[in-house]
């Protein structure tokens, strides 16, 4: 049994964006040569958060953005100060945590899938956490 | 320490529903032989998510569906022309990972939940990958 | 490799609001030994979920009950005869499953980040599932 913990950052260029991280994900699966197990992903902000969706068209990520920025809008109804209350109920509705499974050393992720840090009060540095864990041959 | 990796198929009957998957995972889990530890359940597609829910009252997952749709319509604003930016929203609030909890041999469940995948974008067929983990008597 | 299952009990006081459960967590997370591993968070109930989000100012957890309330209205149209099918959409949309790192002993949290119980349904005693597990020194 191994459990490896890394935490690598990355600078979001704007207020909201999503970027792809799948491939820092990757890098870490191999290096830590684990055949069967698991990498917990760890957002440790309160006005980010980590999805899984599509990594073909990047329209998608647009429109999720676009999506979530029409369906939850930053209303002045809000009481905290910093003026962010938007950004915080997105990053809790989208969730800070994300577990892929590794299988066979690589990470398994549908065809059309990627991991994004979404962004949701940039630009800033953001870092992320993760755990990998399982076996190795 | 044991890990197990199994995929299911399940074949979605509409564009929206939710399908229950419990006895699929304690189909699973009891094959499995661990008597402590996890199964975590992993949706590869980027159109159909993973929930916990009430599994007494069926109109419940119709409401489920029923609200997600009124709060989420989809918009002609979104740019991804396949048109289903509403589902991809939908996987990315919902979530397309969920983690149980395997205790005395069994899915530790409450006592109104069922699991179900959640289908944005059918129908279609559906791969379901589970990673079981934990250790037997 | 060490699995701890255990549950504690929480009483929420009204039909909405978020319950701070971070030093449950570490007391829990102390007592296990673990080094290094993992506490799965498991909301074994239908109308309430679990996230991560700010500690700081506690206008933060008001302004997200306030978003899902204006978000997600009980509207009329829902069938469930219990009255209670925005509780149920938000215990989806927010989730009932959290995964936290534990490093160096401790849990490991954004300067920021608290871990909360979100009632929906309230008032209620409500259970919360966790499963500890990693490894000692």
């Amino acid at each position: 049994m191994n459990y490896i913990n890394q935490t690598f950052t990355i600078k979001t260029p704007k207020r909201e964006c999503f970027v792809d991280i799948t491939q820092n994900l990757k890098t870490h699966v191999e290096a830590s040569n684990l055949t069967t197990g698991q990498v917990l992903i760890y957002i440790p902000h309160t006005t980010a958060a980590v999805t899984i969706n599509e990594n073909a068209d990047p329209d998608v990520q647009e429109d999720l953005n676009f999506g979530l920025n029409k369906f939850f809008p930053n209303i002045k109804d809000y009481r905290h100060l910093e003026g962010n209350s938007d950004a915080h109920l997105k990053s809790s509705l989208i969730g800070n945590t994300q577990n892929c499974i590794i299988k066979d050393g690589k990470l398994l992720l549908g065809t059309w899938q990627g991991v994004y840090l979404c962004e949701f009060d940039g630009p800033r540095n953001r870092q992320i956490h993760i755990q990998l864990f399982g076996v190795t041959k």
